[in-house]
């Protein structure tokens, strides 16, 4: 994983570059442009320009970019290529279809490992993964060196799995309760809120259709 | 729904700020600081004043805002308070995770009903939401209004139910494929990789780590 400095906006356009990338035929566009994607993309070429410069070298006069070049650098620069694994909280429906999702291996994660605060829950398996009792969270993270943790469990339960996490050396959090999480300054916490997501989406909807 | 012109990242950050809200006891909170909720969440006390100030009058000075009356503000402002029916295609793990989310209504939406590629999910149920074949969508979409919908098939299908969806009528599409969709101009898309926010999180902990 590179360690150049790039911009927090920077990255989380990234991921979108290479969606798009992948999402159009090598063999028709072996190369391309930071015109083409930007156009493609509805952004400014300007700064899929400076977006790409930050991280790779420029593209070939004329040509652009060779595509799965392209692809190959971003992905490498995002750590793609270095598998990591990670584990979830909360063994409910949102939690089982984390652990079930095949696709984390390309983006170099693996969800290994399921935990529930509920015993009932504990033992059985989603897909192959196996879901433990909480209890064994610490030992489990500390043993296998796990540092990040995802929390799908109801916001009731999300503040005490977050500190549980903290204690059992978990660096970074993926957050999907609808609850603002208390942690140490140097503990990264990811929100993913889907239903306010979705909330954002349709007043977005009613200001274009009302403008 | 109110109609103010706020910008995107201000729109953003308004349920973080609900979020935070309904986590701290309203009793012993009756009213709170722009200054308080800025240092709760790490944010500049100038940015949480003028968000909030973008969308209610300002507090009492001194006190604050009143707890109660900020979140009822917030939370009309996002149009939580009017429900509005959105449905799912892709019916997999994902999809039933967010067809038997409950929480939805608090945002003010109902997922009323997941739609599938394949014919052997159809007729099938997820908690009391019925899935239907895809072949439905147009049908059910103009008869009962629907404008938002959610895609959670595999990246291979996205695109034709994308397609479908726009046939339909459907105006927002939140899609957690992970692949570049493209749409007529007039179609609100979002994306929501899970795997690659996952990814970016990761970069974010090494970079911190390396720093």
């Amino acid at each position: 994983m590179e360690e150049k400095k790039v911009s927090q906006r920077i990255l989380s356009r990234l991921p979108i570059y290479i969606d798009y990338l992948k999402s159009i035929s090598i063999e028709e566009n072996e190369f391309i442009s930071s015109g083409k994607i930007a156009e493609e993309l509805g952004l400014g070429e300007v700064q899929v320009r400076k977006d790409l410069a930050s991280v790779c070298k420029s593209g070939k006069p004329k040509l652009g970019y060779s595509t799965e070049e392209l692809i190959d650098t971003l992905e490498t620069f995002l750590g793609y290529k270095d598998m990591e694994n990670a584990i979830v909280v909360g063994a409910g429906k949102l939690g089982g279809a984390l652990l079930s999702y095949e696709g984390f291996n390309q983006y170099g994660l693996n969800v290994v490992m399921g935990f529930d605060m509920k015993s009932e829950a504990s033992d059985s398996y989603v897909i192959n993964k196996k879901i433990m009792h909480v209890s064994f969270l610490e030992n489990y993270c500390k043993e296998f060196n796990i540092k990040i943790g995802i929390i799908t469990t109801p916001s009731e339960n999300a503040q005490l799995v977050c500190d549980k996490m903290v204690e059992s050396g978990i660096l970074a959090i993926m957050n999907f309760a609808p609850i603002y999480l208390k942690a140490p300054e140097n503990i990264l916490i990811q929100n993913i809120n889907i239903a306010s997501k979705l909330a954002l989406l349709r007043v977005n909807l009613y200001r274009k259709e009302s403008s």
